[in-house]
């Protein structure tokens, strides 16, 4: 067991140094640093990966399984083994020269996607578009045990799930938005015109600040840096690294951009010290994941509770007061608009499914690079009934495809379902969740987190922790009947009779015991 | 060649994430990730340590050399095979476990030396510098080749350098300082009242940027940031990263520390391309680099031309006229002062020799680490005359010994003098460079170092290099001179007569050619 945790330990901090030069690609590199940066995430990523696929790393792991016979299942040992056991078998199948590639043209995408989203110009993206879809391609083939070549991928950020999986959920998720967004969409239109006037960045920074020391952001741990695409990454517990960017005309992207990835940072920074240096000191689940960042940037900042501590802190941004009301009801205007991490928490699933659905056809070669563009704007007017002429509102808004991330999207919306679970689990144990959260109490949501999900780290991947806490799958209907509770009370509707309802349809619903 | 090229790309590759791992740990870092940050260097340190090393290695430069055979000395190639070899010999005689565990202590110290001088307290930092001495010490055991323990260190920032011979410099240098600083210390003092006046950082910044910009600075290859002791390193020629720090009530510090630092980063960025990603694609000695940094701050930006340049930029920053000639002898005010970065460049020298002396004593076991303070103090009062009543002006200013660099000081030193040496020749070769400065055109200066120096990147080691662009070995003469003639002019003194002047004592020196 020493000996394997001494080499995880270094293939930890070899992890570490790779998100490091990831971090200050996308927050502090001049530009011309990238292809130079772009080699040096290559070796990180041939070294570690030469050094995990080893077959010293089977022997170390059959003879820490042989110490291990009869300990705990569940003790940090026995997972630590399991989890590392399925990643090696993986990670062997895949040639290091690939893995490296991937590495290379990752960084490269990266910084290709800055200039074209800036310019606009899709047509300086596709060849490394076209690489990523291609190197993705190839590792796909290292993997031909899961049914579809896109699983392959998936399980890298959802281990576990199929896409037949998320097919089947996204598609009763769609059938349950489709109606919602027509219902609210006939109604009066909320008034959001207080959100949309001009601040300077300091001023703005000041009111992020104070949201998330609220949060648990403390200076001698986190930093807030901005980035082209915000993200969070951590080096450890110790170690949170959070970006927003920052709008002078709209001060809300900047300040959910900022509680979305404080709610990541949470989540690491939570992780058990015993878990530290180890595989398992990382969530695994991006879904899980994202439940954290999308529960802290919508159920929380976007919560009627929260209003009235946001409201105070948001007037003094603006110099006009503003009833916590009133507020509540502007940031959650539903409207469909063109970018996915501004969109609002009903018309988002669309926006996903959309990008499940591309880039599946992507990787399976039923959709050419070139072709992107044209299926993106289709299928934007069909689902969004938005006509997108600018491919930077378009197809070039997102990093992920730029920088290798191909079958991450999905997790964003199991984010969010995730996410309404936990919500109902989490306000039957603090009946007076919501009280705490208007007073400005936020450490009672934080360390049930910490203490049902965080801590845990990699252990378990998604759903079994989605069964250990909620006591079913991954399910639809706490998300939407939280969506309609909240947009009944934004737009003064009952939604609950539409169409579709899941708490009519599923009256057994895991979250009931 | 070819594999031997690709194994060292790797290697010059994790050389660049170690340093990006200490330049974010000195600008960017929260204090929380110390632990974690010592352990990422500390296993790429042995990772690479254990690459390099390897007998691998060894065959692949032998290949080589025997593929090189016949070809020019001067080649990349030939001198790439050459220093890699000389690297290579020492660098196997270390155990890896040493290196990494090197690496690993002057990260956690440099993070102890900040708080320690922040709180002025000695003994938060001592176990620290005692475990850095410590390992210091089993280093050079390993190496007894060298004739003096502290040569074996010297070594590795001074390649070909002995301490002998740096004693020898020296005692000639401040044979030659110590009667000019009396002469000058007992003239009328210069006014320099004009520098302490109290501006904000901001403004500060926008003075520093344009003058960094006329050096060469440019946005989308360089960056500037704070450190609590400002530092440069590059990830090649087109990333460069400058550090200054900012003092609202004195902002020459800023200025003149990000002249320095932008020194360094113009040698950095001018070495060939041809020699990226190769061992020669950094420089090696640091003597030749502080010679471009010690240049550009002080015989450049401490010049009588380019206070011509700087007198407007500066009355914009304090909103007050000077007259060039004004400024020229404010910045050049000879006086005894604690901080070494602040000195003058007359007593410059004397805060070196002390480092020089100390250091020795440590590594070779005639100082114990907890008589450090009263040594120093002792010490400095003998050559400064001023008494250190407190530690953070006194042994905790610098951070070299905090970070493990024990060796090192005496290059900035050597820097000064090569830098004047330079200086004669390139005065020669372009007679009107004064003009140039004087008109802000620093194009000519930077070019004419670009090419003699700052391109062959480590292919010469020290002493050759300024024989080949000199003529001789490193002298004190053409610095002494230089000093004598500025500090002259500044307190309308004729300094030539002192005794001790090098040029009547080295009529012949090399730079008359």
């Amino acid at each position: 067991m020493t000996q394997l945790r001494e080499r995880l330990a270094e293939l930890t901090d070899l992890r570490h140094a790779g998100q490091l030069l990831g971090w200050d690609q996308q927050t502090m590199m001049p530009a011309g640093g990238a292809a130079s940066r772009a080699e040096v995430q290559a070796t990180i990523e041939r070294i570690s990966h030469r050094l995990f696929v080893e077959a010293e790393t089977g022997r170390l792991l059959e003879a820490a399984a042989a110490e291990l016979n009869g300990a705990e299942p569940d003790s940090d040992d026995a997972r630590l083994v399991a989890v590392v056991r399925r990643r090696w078998e993986k990670a062997r199948r895949v040639p290091t020269e690939l893995a490296a590639e991937i590495a290379r043209a990752a960084s490269l995408g990266h910084e290709a996607w800055v200039g074209a989203r800036a310019n606009s110009d899709f047509s300086a993206f596709a060849p490394h578009l076209a690489r990523n879809v291609e190197l993705a391609h190839r590792y796909t083939e290292c993997l031909p045990e899961f049914e579809r070549p896109y699983d392959a991928l998936l399980d890298d950020y959802e281990p576990g799930v199929t896409s037949e999986e998320v097919t089947r959920i996204f598609a009763e998720l769609r059938d349950e938005l489709v109606p919602l967004i027509a219902r609210v969409s006939a109604a009066e239109p909320v008034d959001d015109s207080y959100l949309h006037e001009s601040f300077p960045v300091a001023r703005q920074r000041e009111l992020v600040d104070r949201v998330l020391r609220r949060m648990g952001f403390a200076r001698d741990h986190w930093r807030l840096d901005e980035a082209a695409h915000p993200f969070a990454t951590s080096f450890g517990c110790d170690d949170v690294r959070l970006t927003t960017r920052w709008d002078e005309h709209y001060f809300p992207g900047a300040l959910y951009g900022a509680m979305h990835e404080c709610g990541h940072g949470l989540y690491e920074a939570g992780i058990a010290r015993s878990l530290q240096r180890t595989p398992l000191g990382h969530a695994e689940s991006l879904g899980l994941h994202e439940s954290q960042s999308r529960m802290w940037e919508n159920l929380v900042g976007r919560g009627r509770a929260f209003a009235r501590v946001l409201a105070p802190l948001v007037a003094e941004l603006t110099g006009r007061p503003i009833e916590p009301d009133a507020l509540f009801r502007a940031v959650n205007r539903v409207q469909p608009s063109f970018i996915r991490v501004e969109a609002d928490e009903a018309t988002y699933g669309l926006h996903i499914v959309l990008r499940f659905e591309l880039e599946q056809e992507l990787v399976e070669g039923r959709l050419r690079v070139e072709e992107l563009p044209e299926a993106w704007n289709a299928r934007f007017a069909e689902y969004l009934g938005l006509e997108v002429t600018d491919d930077a509102l378009g197809v070039l808004q997102d990093v992920h495809w730029a920088a290798g991330l191909i079958g991450y999207f999905p997790t964003y919306a199991l984010g969010n379902l995730i996410a309404g679970q936990l919500w109902r689990r989490v306000h039957a144990d603090v009946p007076d969740l919501d009280e705490q959260i208007a007073a400005g109490e936020l450490s009672g949501l934080r360390e049930w987190l910490r203490e049902h999900v965080h801590r845990h780290g990699a252990k378990f991947r998604m759903p079994e922790l989605v069964q250990r806490v909620t006591g079913g799958p991954v399910q639809v209907e706490p998300f939407v009947s939280y969506l309609k509770d909240k947009l009944g009370a934004v737009y003064g509707l009952d939604l609950h009779d539409l169409r579709g309802d899941t708490q009519t349809r599923n009256p057994q619903g895991a979250e009931s015991d």
